[in-house]
């Protein structure tokens, strides 16, 4: 069993950038976009509501303040303002999806966010900070090794791990960087491929033909690129063919 | 026994506009400012935090989206849309008051949308139905004989009519519109008599000179002009004098 | 001879939204967004480089302050403040059309300001004060019998008139609402037939059949919904092969 | 003959911060914020007019797009992208400049841009291509030994060291870093000494009482702190009773 999820509700206004009906039926977990990189109220409320009903997990995906930059742009915010604007975030998401009728299950950083958080222990600290303001004990969603993960368990935080099964791993186990080539999986068949080895072996072959060790509780998808809600139901396909159960942790 | 209202937490980041902490103590309702016109994040935790210490009750300022303009123009935001802000603001809100062990209590609209729900029927219902969607069943404060009152009202939700200490009223009972000269009261005696006169009988003098009924269960006193923190001690010291308990609506 | 406009650079940071490559090779004049509604700076760079190289005129298709409702919320901005922020764009953009060897050639409000101006004196008058406060006296583009341009027209400033090429007119030659049926052309069959009916015969059959004059200098194509180029493309096209030269009016 | 400058026109819309009006009167060079971290159009509109009347130069002060956090937080902005902003801010700034009867004389990067741009060369180079891409060959003001410095000198445009009347200075004749004790002078009679000793003797004395050579052409008096206009004006006295001529670099 595992479980699947995807970056949601990332349009703003008269703009849209995912395909939030095509990726609920895909994913158990909605990571979705509360207003700070992307995510107007009214997306927020439509996503909430579709994934209520099909009993997707709704997760509030936190970001920086950065609607021009996508969240995609580290900054230095202090950390008790970076608290409040995690609490903030994950307060506006709760509305919608208890009036879905669901709740909001986890926390996920995006972006710049979530890149810094693997290693800025003050950040870290801080989106921790703002996830236990916001109360609940809400489980946190990241990179395994993450100073965030580590934050999240020293304050008794849930916290779950994820793989990627479009990015190219190093033989340490850890992710490609970005700004490399073959950092990202761009041939689907790859991209279902490294979804079955993790699934099925928690395992995955590195850039450089090594396997490593991937173990992880959720399967990250993305639903940001062109086709990506289309791939996102083939791994999905591919692992309950497999005999893969797809279900949320939270 | 009357509620004393006033807006607070109307910064923005580096920018301060009210005098939290002195309002904090003149008051027994604070309107906190939800981000959309004023209020970031952590003045919002601050200004909660120190509403629960004090036991002032914490209500939610939804304002239209318009920092640079203060929410002070009016704006043909959808009705689906609108509410969905409503709900997003009240829902950051929350977080905020529940961390520091107290509850948002009512909603009051701020500004132009304030002035806007008095006769405007789709956007006074699409306030209703906003704190409809956020739950909780709460009041909602605003003018006597407006549109949002009866749209709330109709909706089942508790309604508070508010009085202005600081504003010229018609002989018709109805507010003279700021447009026009001595239309708002900057006499600190004169602001402290209207006070009292609402308090201890009901009523006010209008402009004309002829004596009219002023209903209200919460009394308006604003916090965002220079010495307006004063002013608010004043009304509140001279409304206990006279006997009058302050106290709360919700 | 008529010039072909259409908004351009009207996507925002990460968002897309108009398909300027294709759409430069369309018009003779492209409303380039400034920023207030959408067009990130880059994007109005790349925008203006574009139309430098085509010989396509610039022009600043100014809006409010709404990055949330597109410039599509009609707002209550005061005057003297909506000039400013009119001013304030046209600078803007005036720096990427003089970076690309052009130059920023005329003046097209956006959204619910142009809707708003074509009624609202005050507004209309702000539009054109903040054109006149940007200096080099641009033309005014906008709907004829608007306000807008009688006030552009009295500030000696050169107005053009536009017609619509897949709007439907009214008996009286004025545009059908939008919220009415039928009002926009879906056909591009009758998209193409309307735009040459208006740039050879300076007619067009009103939707009950009638025929009615519209004389403009200057035709709007849409260029923010799916296949919104290539459109305008066969409305170059036809418009080519029935002898009518495309040629910006600026 | 030294210039002084100050940050002017920092508020937003309702929120007020620098006393524009009254460092006009203190400063030879006003420091205009441009929209992204503080400064709407109309205050740029009239700090521009104020500044032009009195003979007071106008630099653009770009900055990171961050209204929230008033441009004090560094962010990983892509260098293109950072170009771009640098290149808008100065357009818009320029409006309100020669509608004055004036020009944007210089550019100064506000908050964390400057501090990041003494030492990050990638952003360094963006500021420079920003004030390139807007043309004129304008001059850039900084710190002394700054990576943007370096940048503009190298891009062939004119540069020009500041010096800091409220800063503790190090014995290597750097800044003493914010976060420490110290950093920052309050003592007006110290800040005045200190203005005096750079501008007369092209010294300082450093925290640990030895004796740093300070090159400046221009010297930075604070505008967003309360009294710093009063403390501007007793600067500005005092250096002119001492003989030292105020006039403005650009």
């Amino acid at each position: 069993m595992i479980d699947l999820n995807a970056d949601l509700g990332e349009g703003f206004g008269r703009w849209r950038l995912t395909d939030d009906e095509a990726l609920l039926s895909a994913v158990s977990s909605a990571n979705v976009a509360c207003g700070f990189h992307a995510g107007d109220p009214s997306t927020m409320r439509r996503v909430c509501a579709g994934a209520a009903e099909r009993g997707v997990a709704i997760g509030a995906q936190v970001s920086y303040r950065d609607l021009s930059g996508f969240g995609r742009r580290a900054m230095d915010v202090p950390a008790d303002e970076l608290a409040d604007e995690v609490a903030y975030q994950i307060g506006a998401l709760r509305v919608f999806a208890e009036a879905a009728g669901a709740r909001v299950a986890y926390v996920k950083p995006h972006g710049a966010l979530y890149n810094r958080t693997v290693h800025d222990e003050a950040q870290a600290r801080a989106v921790v900070a703002g996830t236990l303001l916001a109360g609940g004990g809400l489980p946190v969603l990241g990179l395994p090794g993450s100073l965030l993960l580590a934050a999240a368990r020293e304050a008794g935080l849930p916290v779950v791990a994820e793989a990627f099964a479009d990015r190219a791993y190093t033989p340490g186990g850890t992710l490609v960087p970005r700004r490399e080539p073959g950092s990202v999986l761009h041939d689907p068949g790859a991209v279902v491929a490294r979804a079955l080895d993790i699934a099925l072996r928690k395992e995955a072959t590195a850039a450089d033909g090594t396997r490593v060790a991937v173990a992880a509780r959720s399967l990250c998808v993305h639903g940001d690129t062109p086709g990506a809600a289309e791939l996102a139901l083939r791994v999905r396909r591919a692992l309950e063919e497999a005999g893969v159960r797809i279900g949320a942790f939270a």
